[in-house]
């Protein structure tokens, strides 16, 4: 894997434990089986990613890791809720490494935790005034935590109806990416300069940052789907195979292969039964249309935009730091 | 029934045209299958009694309708995301009178349709700074709105853990009915004083009357769901027994009926199968034991709780049909 830096590394270490700590803080009560479904997936681990963005934006600027700790742990929290949300739709068993909460605390129970981390989210960003950010930014931040999530929903419903579509093609797939990834990673930096000024000018550049990391990031996953190896990711490989996700190496695959072949990966996706065996010719079907380098050329597009869309901000090691974020973002192998 | 009067009955007509308008031209994009499922319920009626809450108490305060109407259609937006989660955990089919949303649209669309209402409650909620309320008090109704949103998902949570537990009393009921319906009412009182003022103690006594009417609507619900009709509840009666809820009625027979009664109840509670007779005689069994009686009175006690704190605001039509709407809680009939 591309290493990163051991300043990031600590930076991100950092970052994990304030926010991590904010999170703890703020997020307990009663009943407490409602609470520990909540926080298991945090528990269980987690980049922490989004809130590196919006405290490493709100540095780069000059302002507190103090005062945009709020927004960190509140688009934290929003991406919890949607990984609960989203497995409960998907029937997934694992992730992180741990099984999910509608595993361990059944459905009802998972549902109305992904529900209470959404409702703390913003709870969490109010105390955004407390810290000093001026009332009329807190709104602001509000109400663009409050869009992302909305394209979050719009995203994970279009992913679902893409299941049962055959004619899904690059467009829309980049399309359904920003609205399930890229909305959050858009919002996640638009909080961090929310946290030091309302210049509009500025504030754009850095949703087009986010916004394109977040989809560098999911072309990454996706790709990472048909190549990475179960142990490092966490989570079952081949499921995106399985479930029949229209992701971008299989959308080209889908497009590229000769009739045969794309006959063949055809009637493996989105088979729950899928042997193994099957699961790993289909990934080889994807691997041998060339969809891997596609993939990878794309999200790299994503990248330069996401760079040349940072030289807003001052130079200085936050701004290197984003970069450097950037580039992780294709390169990674978890 | 309590008869509404003319005033009030055309008032509610009133908000909830302007507050089906407001939500309507706020809540629409795509994919359309999401937004259809997501507005399924509030194009099906509902009483919108939250946002009547939220604008009568601004204009009791001089305030005008325009400028609290973002804050109502929050509420309303709110209210409606926790029916359609509920009816998944519940595994209720009909809600005012039509289909609920997953039987039409299936679960994982149900719950990103909930998701969806949840998020533009916020957007709504923040449109309140370009109707001119100060970005602070915008920031503490988004605060309340959120706080009220946890308190309800503990509510929810308790609401199905009491469904396994035995020894469930008086007052771990009205704790839950709090959660559950008190909270959003609480905060629908408060939103509709935040779109006036800050001054604390008034905002304290609107906490208090949306409560207790939350709450004594709720004990209503239940004593409805014992003795009400079908076609009047637009959902089957008795749910609450086939479900083996532990509603007030329900409890206080429990504890007061004999043994033998109380076995045959409890033989009932909670059998999925049990059929329309055996239904029947439980609820003659809650009526035989005094519950409504009960559970009325105590009703009239948080009636009565509501008129008090009500007497805070100025003497006006408003503050009357507040009364009104605090009565209409413990008399309705459907």
């Amino acid at each position: 894997m591309a290493e990163l830096s051991e300043e990031l590394k600590k930076f991100i270490a950092h970052v994990a434990g304030l926010v991590d700590g904010y999170i703890y803080a703020r997020v307990h009560g009663e009943p407490q089986a409602l609470y520990e479904a909540a926080l298991h997936l945090i528990r269980a681990g987690g980049k922490r990613l989004r809130p590196v963005v919006v405290i490493a934006v709100a540095e780069a600027l000059g302002e507190s890791a103090e005062k945009a700790l709020p927004f960190a742990a509140a688009v934290e929290l929003v991406h919890n809720f949607t990984l609960i949300h989203d497995d409960i739709m998907d029937r997934d068993e694992m992730r992180r490494g741990v099984p999910t909460v509608h595993k361990l605390w059944g459905e009802p129970m998972a549902i109305t935790a992904g529900d209470l981390l959404f409702s703390k989210a913003f709870e969490v960003l109010s105390d955004a005034v407390d810290k000093g950010v001026p009332p009329a930014r807190v709104v602001k931040a509000a109400r663009q935590l409050a869009r992302a999530s909305s394209i979050v929903a719009e995203g994970q419903a279009l992913d679902m109806m893409f299941e049962e579509e055959e004619d899904i093609g690059v467009e829309d797939y980049l399309k359904m990416i920003y609205k399930k990834t890229g909305a959050l990673f858009e919002a996640s930096a638009v909080l961090g300069g929310l946290a030091s000024t309302e210049d509009e000018g500025l504030l754009g550049s850095l949703a087009t940052y986010g916004r394109s990391i977040g989809i560098a990031f999911q072309i990454r996953d996706d790709v990472l789907s048909i190549i990475g190896e179960e142990e490092q990711l966490g989570k079952p490989v081949y499921n995106d195979i399985r479930e029949g996700k229209k992701t971008l190496p299989i959308i080209y695959a889908l497009e590229k292969l000769e009739e045969e072949e794309r006959e063949r990966l055809r009637s493996i996706l989105g088979r729950k039964d899928a042997s193994m065996d099957e699961l790993r010719e289909a990934a080889e079907l994807v691997k041998k249309s060339g969809a891997v380098e596609y993939a990878e050329k794309l999200a790299e597009e994503y990248m330069k935009r996401a760079l040349a869309a940072l030289t807003v901000l001052p130079e200085n090691r936050y701004r290197k730091m984003l970069e450097e974020l950037a580039i992780f973002a294709v390169k990674r192998t978890k």
